[in-house]
């Protein structure tokens, strides 16, 4: 195994994926299955030896409760926590708290699959005011007037890059496993980043959720795995064509 | 309320309390009770309005779940996080995994109250090997030689203020609210230095689990409420009064 090993994680269920709503940067908690899945991954830390020395989460409460469960039954809840809110899910914009199937059947496949998918086009901005829009959360106060307001996966990946160069290679460079608990875009982006993967190309890319993804760095931070390696494989191919399904 | 706030938590009820065993740094987790008194303490942090801005814990299960739970109880679930071993409960020796009421038995009143409430005079250190040791734990292969083998309190407070001058001090020097979840032991030995309880005094000074206490410093870290003020003073009157009763 290399030397510099990346692990990634993608949160569990959380209740509003059970309901199939947009979440974005809205702070639910994982559901009782999100629970399970997050426990599973740190069986599957745990069984293939593949330990963190440190872990990065985003400031959102389903990675961190993840990246705490997982962490508990690897017996690693002791590691040193980063959390920064690059490693964010996607913000939604005017779609967060709306429901998948319903924001499908209004502005019809074309406009949802732009929306969901495209590489740099994002939903409309959230309302002033929505009950929504993370406006006076405190977690965000250093941002002021930067905070956003919607994102396409392309601004993920600009936001999301200055944190892997200032925070996570650091750790890697220093010989620490690492692992990053955080969401389907913001891992998107950063295996996008990782394997180079076209701007079209990563459209078509879905992460599982609760299976951990391994990544073996060579001493430029490039994968000697291109695509990384899931350690549960097969339970990773199911998940990837369930959420393919999503919004259907 | 004064600009520099420390809130100290001790952690709630593990199995082992349960059990009525010495702990020390062995890593036991919290008993259902123990989850309760947590989410118990997020809930009169978030009540007061008491919200911390970081959080510093043990590297040991039971304070770093109280934590969690707490904070993410009290909607603080995203602050930065530092953990050290210098946090830990007291290393107990070989008195580690042994029944409390069962010591008292076989070594008598004398004895038992020495080891456990004496300032200098610590428990026989561990035996090489014990089931009960740390020997191996990568979350101490840094301390190499210097892993305690046993602990009397004063060790205690010679292990733990360079981490409070390092890395707690700085904290609130920044103006930010700091949480210390950690133990009876560790926490006794930072209450003595803040409030200057002499060697003999500390011996009867009880800290109750769960019940978040506030101090607030002045400008040289010197407490302007001295004792400090507990979120819930009739709950702290009565557990400290339980606590003074265990063992027998």
């Amino acid at each position: 195994m290399s030397e510099r090993t990346l692990v990634l994680l993608r949160h569990g269920e959380s209740v509003w994926n059970a309901e199939n709503l947009f979440t974005g940067w809205v702070d639910v908690p994982l559901s009782a299955k999100g629970e399970v899945e997050a426990r599973r991954s740190g069986e599957l830390l745990r069984d293939a030896r593949l330990l963190p020395d440190v872990v990065h989460t985003s400031v959102l409460r389903r990675a961190i409760s993840t990246a705490n469960i997982a962490l508990d039954t690897a017996d690693r809840h002791w590691i040193p926590v980063r959390r920064d809110w690059r490693l964010n899910e996607r913000h939604y914009g005017a779609l967060q708290g709306k429901n998948k199937k319903q924001t499908l059947e209004t502005y019809g496949e074309e406009q949802f699959m732009l929306w969901r998918r495209s590489y740099d086009v994002p939903p409309p901005p959230i309302e002033d005011g929505s009950e929504f829009s993370q406006d006076g959360d405190p977690r965000y106060a250093d941002l002021g007037a930067d905070l956003p307001r919607t994102e396409c996966l392309k601004d993920v990946v600009a936001r999301l890059l200055p944190y892997w160069d200032a925070a996570i290679v650091p750790d890697l460079a220093a010989g620490r496993t690492v692992l990053v608990a955080a969401h389907g875009n913001s891992l998107r982006a950063l295996v996008k980043h990782l394997d180079g993967v076209s701007d079209e190309a990563i459209a078509k890319l879905n992460i599982p959720t609760g299976i951990p993804l391994r990544y073996d760095l060579d001493e430029n931070f490039r994968p000697t795995n291109p695509g990384g390696t899931y350690l549960d494989p097969e339970a990773a191919a199911e998940a990837i064509q369930a959420v393919a399904n999503q919004g259907r």
